[in-house]
């Protein structure tokens, strides 16, 4: 899995009848600093993520792996939203903090 | 899922039987302000999608999930068409506008 | 899927048992331009390519869906020669006049 | 499969339920001269590693082969503990002596 | 399918318990003129490969296709040693001369 902020959202009224009711949002992928790093990837959204929010998401056939998406042509799922990242024993990202701030 | 825009078409004659009736589409990668990345890649297109458009396209096993590409030797696939794409608050791209301007 | 041209072969005589009777070739990835990117992939040839064409070549799962590659541990498969590759209006590769000229 | 070092771990508690009870670290990716590449992965731990460990980690479709992470949106996972790493006849890690140095 | 230069083997006690019985070894890729990229991958062995062979590497679910890996979270496998590799009409690599070399 790999982190990303979401960023944005994406209007699409002519698609793959499956993917009807399927939310898309813009993720800018980020660093384990927290950093964004210059890609993007558009996922499905499984958990109700909001705009600013650090979020997992998966890529590949583990991205039909949610009822939401189950036999759909979707690639990138995400399917958590990050409370808290710690890396080398330094907290990096806290949710609660970052709403605050 | 990543942004594409679609450049060009692909004709072969010569191909793998079941590909029969799947129309190839070249899409120019593009990032989320609209810029060309200099990627490309070559689709199937399920949602009949017309040059110049902005697309969303899936990759890998995902893009067997359509109709059209089931149990086909097809790693990509066009599955929506975007009208509005909006990232950190900013309209950066309007099919409506884009089709006009 | 992706552009190549075929540029060699490649000879396994000690390989998995189920490869038997599989071509594999070895192709340069080329851009939409026509211009070598300085990758390649080996893969194997569902469609009978020759030297020096210009192939679509499906990787992933995509690649065991032909009746070639079917249940293999193969990743990569040339499913279509390239006639005609037109990118923004202009004629990027033709067939009939590669192999004239 | 790719070498990574255990560096941290995440906290997600809005998540997919079907994960539920997964385990999810934060690797940084190393090459097999045991240097750290820049990259990353967070991947669900099927053998229970620590930190500072060096791992072997599977992604795409091979990350759901586990009882752990079947059927689960799960693109990645630890499947191993490394415990000596030779290239070119040469010790690049030994687990015994990491711990004690 | 990739090539790879087998360049060293990897020892895990503690794995996936599906894993038992399968050969680890580290690959360091190679190009097509037989240069090493700096990349590396580390693959299941299927065909009994020895140090500096030069082989050919499956990614992926294919890297699932063989009675080894079958069910295993093994994303790569070497499923072929390379005898002779020709790329635009010159033999790039010979494993007999290699041999004797």
């Amino acid at each position: 899995m790999l982190l990303g902020k979401v960023a944005g959202t994406l209007v699409a009224t002519r698609k793959e009848t499956t993917l009807e009711g399927l939310k898309f949002l813009v993720l800018k992928q980020i660093d384990i600093e927290g950093q964004e790093t210059g890609g993007y990837r558009v996922a499905a959204d499984a958990v109700g993520a909001g705009l600013g929010e650090v979020v997992l998401y998966a890529t590949g056939s583990a991205a039909r792996q949610t009822k939401l998406t189950d036999r759909r042509p979707c690639d990138a799922v995400i399917m958590a939203i990050v409370d808290m990242l710690e890396v080398d024993g330094i907290v990096k990202y806290d949710k609660a903090k970052a709403e605050v701030g």
